[in-house]
């Protein structure tokens, strides 16, 4: 059924077993919806405060959906259209043997914008459902926890269940549909998928990193630092913007994120391994990584659902509750693989790799902790620099920042050592494939992962509304002990985020390596002039230019991020000044206008999003035309190497700043409102855009970069070949100098428009 | 007479010509020398704080030598003796042909560590010499400022050439001297010459780093911040460290980087046009870069002797008459490039790679100050945004520094098209050999360059002492206009000093791939199988782990220097709020104990020393080792791309925070004593060891690596030949794995000692 190669009995059972898994993990999902929606939602102050957020949220999703469908229609067509550049592959010719060539060609074109538009679709369903259900879910756990602990964390989890489940499911049912349809034709087609959930994934964490954190920057510095009143406190007219921006960042900007990572190790995972089957006829190489997916779906459904606190816990129990499900889920896992690899694959290195991930994503876990928990040196060192002052604070975290990247390098370096000793002595493919299931791996747990995600700005929010619908002291205690929870779980997973994201970045470099080959053969290019068999030569100079301008394409992005977060919260600070004065509001006796404060950042996080996409999908095209496909290569390994020093560096900066100044606040060196806890604010605000915006942001951006290229590398081998690269080449030139005039002149390419108002 | 290959009577004779002009350089240095001794050294307490200051600096460069001196001495036997474990090549053999292989064996062993010694200590001479005399410069502009602005412009100026004289007249002292003894084997002699250069650079870079933000940072927390006195005070025990500080760091430390620059880029111009000569047969593509340096020399002798200021000059005077300088010397050197490219060359090419050079010290020029001048928007904008705090100054610089990262990729990738362009259609040691001209051409004017970078710390610390000496208002106006111009000429060289050394490691990169060819065919390794055919090949699984664990070390680097300034600072404010307590300090009746400060620096800077060129000079050997050549040179790629990311961004948010407090010092915003100059205060001191420390430790490190490599190549290829790579590949790993259980326990690795007081 999958084309040319023969599938057993055992294996199309299985490949639809899968499938229904994958149904299975949405069902669980639909499931647990219903369930939290029978909660009560409190008192009608509560439910007021409940309101102004869901409205927020959906504005700014509203909006963002209509800055970016005209892209999304426009890249839609351009996909389908693609296919008419160059003939559909062989795969595809063997699989749809029934129809005639032009038919193909529509079918795979047709296939291949249908795929775009459904990882899009997906990856908006993952963010906007799950922070729907985040939403619903808040209000839900602030009136439970008036009742009982054991309520309120389950029900905080469970909603975060829902989003985890949606990403799991979603992901797995694209690939597998998209599987069935296409069979080894598929790699044309998951390629469309995995772009339309990298690019909506891309704007989701741009948009809501700057949203979230103009809001939070710039409530913090009017509410606590000009005006010393208390986070949460209602009369800051920025405090609901900031409860949206939790919601629209850290939950469903996230989980775009992670189920992009999800998609794309799939993705590469199947190009990969269908590489192999050309290689060994057999198919087992293809399903592999779709069963382990299943059984990975199959551990999380139970082990997400044996999580709960008793009436009376506390945080430990809580947190031990969580990491029990999470551990019942990789040993129920892990059996699982074991039979798979003895009883299916007939051999373990596939089994290797994929533990090597389960691996990966523990040591990365311990890292981020080791850099960032209070308890551990690094951040100790932070909250005592404060002594001196900020200066010095700042300079401590930077230098950790710095440290933390180092050993991330090392790791990945590490795991793919693993991968080469896992399959010593066989081609390069086989260690790409390794590579490949090692992501395929690392993302299994994925459903616990974004679940114990989600519970973050979960229990932050439901702290937010019982802040402000001044709950019972009881209530309260219980709301923050579970956000403390949430705050730790939180950083654990935005770890796992940087590291798959570039173990899911390199795997689709291994891809681009056989996908160019495989269309340099088509176009009978000679053997040992493609790709796999001349590698990217670093040494070529052409090849180093390529290496040089994608190193820094990570900077451009990070520096856009941050100004942007910069001059939106400069906006808000201004908007709350000025509510500030109105007559009788410091007193209580008038609302603030919180609406006006979501619009602002709704409005500043849109502006930025269509230059930065188009960044990430334009450069690799104008590479690769001006460059050739190899320095298109060398641009992908500058890309990932930048990319993944800037995305650390700032993530664990900034999550050390902010557990500096948790353990100021918890009593260290004085305490609130000392000398040393005004230090670690500003260490704070300095590390929070950086963390939550520019940092995450580089996750799909090097994704986007990569995805592009492998769409587009076969059309400009043919241009090449049909020496078009040169004209495109000099378009492009001149592109170029327009822009630097432009930016010289209005400071364009930075964004800095000629009167605006810069700075905060 | 250089061997196997014909030279032409003229030819001899320009070579020997050079050797003279290097001469020529050294002498007129000397005469310079003389003429500033002669000026008087004003009143007894100004001879008073000089007398500390010299003693201070004294005391640092004795220290140091003491502490490096035994790494010197192994390293020399380890280089002595390394040409017993491969063969000389076969240049050596011809050069040589008088004498038995032993002898020749013999004599290459020992032209090696002794060009190693002489690297070495040339750039000592470049540093503590330089070093000493501006500290003799120092007190004579101070006491010239009483008299007239020209005349204390004159002995500033002159100070400062000297360095820059003696690093010209050195660089191609060694140069040459080691060519007409070697001739066409100096590739192997000249190595060593270069370690040595490099080497010593990053003691005096990193020491000197160390030394100068500790005594800053230190002197400014407590006497700026905590005690609202003014800089330079007499009362802070920290005043005469500090000026050490500008003197060991701004001056030492840059002329002994900027040296090993000039002395790097001669090594890879030869190296490559050695392999030139083997394709040609002709001798011109290693005189021409000899030649070019010769120039260089002989137009900086014309342009520096030419500045000089009024009588009664103002600030834009001095900067007009040292720009006049430049530029004479530049209009000298292309007009003698031409007749040297039409006359001798016979060809364009070498021209216009030298050219491109020329005109991309511009370049980065322009880009350094449009993001770090005052008058540009980038500064501007960090101004503004102090008026919300220090929190939103800092992350406005971070977003500038990754902005000027990226553009400066960019002015390195297109130098490198460049260098494509010019050698369109030539074999790729072409190209190399372009990017190395344009490394000679960018430092053609280092005599203009250091004289200018050097007159900064000189009017710097005249200022200083006029303070301290209380100096009459006229004279200190004068010397505080003679220090405004110092920090812009400063500024300028900042960013020359990164980009020559991003340019010299690039063409050392090149350098590394026809070396090793070299040998590879020595060893009768097939011809497809060697380096220049396979190319480095970052699609290589294994390369690509050189990559990462390449970028890994320029972040651990970056780490560890913060983190010592920070240490070190710390000591130092201890150790100034206790000596304020002393009864009477405060009041000016007791003098403070300078030289406990001073004392605290000295070991601080050179804790850390011997570590960190440990980890600069074992890295690349143990690469290579484990994962073999080709992945040997991924590692280098790695080290250049994040090693220049990071040290262009640490520069440009130094120097721009710096400025930005100037511009509001100026009285934006409130001026001085403002809550926005409070910000820009913490601005300015996160980004000083940023700027002054680990940013340019990176420069020096860059190349150590680059040269090691090189150095070990031959080596490692033969070891592996003999599979004694594996064995020695796991005693390495051992030793990483005994390393990462120190760091658990101890945090050995990131020097936190178990009982040390961290942070500040």
């Amino acid at each position: 059924m999958f084309g040319s190669i023969h599938a057993t009995m055992f294996e199309t059972i299985s490949i639809w077993g899968v499938f229904f898994i994958a149904l299975l993990g949405l069902g669980y999902a639909f499931l647990l919806k219903t369930q939290i929606m029978k909660h009560d939602k409190g008192t009608p102050r509560m439910q007021e405060v409940w309101g102004a957020i869901r409205q927020g949220a959906d504005a700014y999703l509203g909006r963002q959906l209509k800055s970016i469908l005209p892209l999304i229609l426009a890249l839609t067509a351009v996909l389908f259209f693609s296919v008419y550049v160059i003939p559909p592959s062989e795969e595809a010719l063997s699989r749809f043997s029934q129809f005639a060539p032009d038919k193909v060609r529509l079918l795979v074109g047709l296939g291949r914008a249908a795929a775009f538009v459904m990882g899009a679709f997906f990856s908006l369903i993952v963010g906007q459902f799950g922070m729907r259900m985040a939403v619903e879910g808040n209000v839900r756990v602030a009136s439970a926890s008036r009742r009982s602990f054991g309520e309120a964390l389950k029900i905080a989890y469970r909603t975060g269940t829902i989003t985890g489940m949606l990403t799991d499911g979603l992901g797995l049912l694209g690939g597998t549909t998209i599987f069935i349809i296409f069979g080894i034709a598929s790699p044309d087609v998951l390629l469309g998928f995995g772009f339309g959930g990298t690019l909506l994934a891309l704007f989701m964490r741009v948009g809501g990193g700057i949203f979230t954190k103009a809001a939070d920057v710039g409530a913090d510095l009017v509410g606590k630092v000009e005006k010393n009143i208390p986070e949460d406190d209602p009369r800051n007219a920025a405090v609901i913007a900031d409860l949206v921006g939790d919601n629209v960042g850290d939950c469903a900007g996230m989980a775009a994120d992670i189920f992009e990572s999800y998609e794309v190790t799939i993705v590469s995972g199947l190009i990969l391994g269908l590489a192999l089957v050309g290689l060994t006829g057999e198919i087992k190489w293809i399903l592999f990584p779709l069963l382990v997916r299943g059984i990975g779906v199959l551990s999380s459904i139970i082990g997400t659902y044996l999580v709960r606190g008793g009436k009376e816990g506390k945080n430990n129990d809580a947190f031990a509750s969580i990491n029990r499900g999470f551990f019942a889920s990789a040993g129920i896992s892990m059996v699982a693989f074991l039979f798979l690899a003895h009883f299916y694959m007939h051999e373990w290195r596939a089994f290797f790799s994929v533990g090597v991930g389960i691996l990966l994503a523990i040591v990365i876990d311990e890292i981020t902790k080791y850099f960032t928990h209070t308890q551990h040196p690094p951040v100790k060192e932070i909250a005592h620099s404060s002594r001196t002052g900020s200066a010095t604070l700042i300079l401590r975290g930077l230098a950790i920042g710095f440290e933390s990247s180092a050993w991330q390098f090392i790791v990945i370096a590490i795991t793919i050592l693993a991968a080469i000793v896992i399959y010593w002595g066989q081609p390069v493919v086989y260690v790409l494939y390794g590579v490949a299931m090692t992501g395929i791996g690392m993302l299994t747990l994925t459903g616990n992962n974004v679940a114990m995600d989600s519970f973050g700005p979960i229990a932050d929010n439901a702290n937010g509304i019982g802040e402000m619908a001044q709950l019972e002291p009881k209530a309260r205690q219980i709301m923050a002990d579970l956000d403390a929870v949430g705050n730790t779980t939180k950083a654990i997973t935005k770890g796992v985020a940087i590291g798959s994201a570039v173990i899911a970045a390199v795997s689709l470099f291994g891809s681009f390596l056989t996908d160019v080959t495989k269309v340099q053969a088509q176009m009978n290019i000679p053997e040992n002039l493609r790709l796999l068999a001349t590698g990217i030569r670093v040494s070529q100079p052409i090849v180093f230019i390529g290496l040089l301008i994608g190193a820094a394409l990570p900077c451009l992005f990070s520096s856009l991020t941050i100004n942007s977060v910069a001059r939106a919260a400069g906006l808000i600070v201004d908007e709350v000044r000025r509510q500030f004065h109105i007559p009788g509001l410091m007193e209580g006796r008038v609302k603030p206008d919180y609406k006006k404060a979501v619009d602002i950042c709704t409005v500043a996080a849109q502006k930025e999003l269509i230059g930065l996409a188009l960044i990430a999908i334009l450069s690799p095209i104008l590479i690769g035309m001006v460059l050739e496909v190899e320095a298109l290569g060398g641009f992908l390994a500058g890309v990932i190497i930048s990319g993944q020093l800037l995305a650390v560096f700032m993530a664990t900066a900034g999550g050390a700043w902010d557990n500096a100044k948790k353990t100021i606040e918890d009593g260290l060196l004085g305490g609130k409102g000392s000398d040393a806890h005004r230090a670690s604010v500003v260490g704070d605000t300095v590390g929070d855009p950086l963390k939550d915006t520019a940092g995450p942001a580089l996750n799909p951006m090097i994704k986007v970069i990569n995805l592009v290229s492998l769409l587009a590398a076969p059309i400009l081998i043919h241009l090449h070949r049909a020496n078009v690269g040169v004209i495109f080449g000099m378009v492009a030139c001149i592109l170029l100098i327009f822009g630097a005039i432009l930016y010289s002149k209005h400071g364009a390419l930075t964004f800095r428009r000629p009167g605006e108002r810069v700075g905060f």
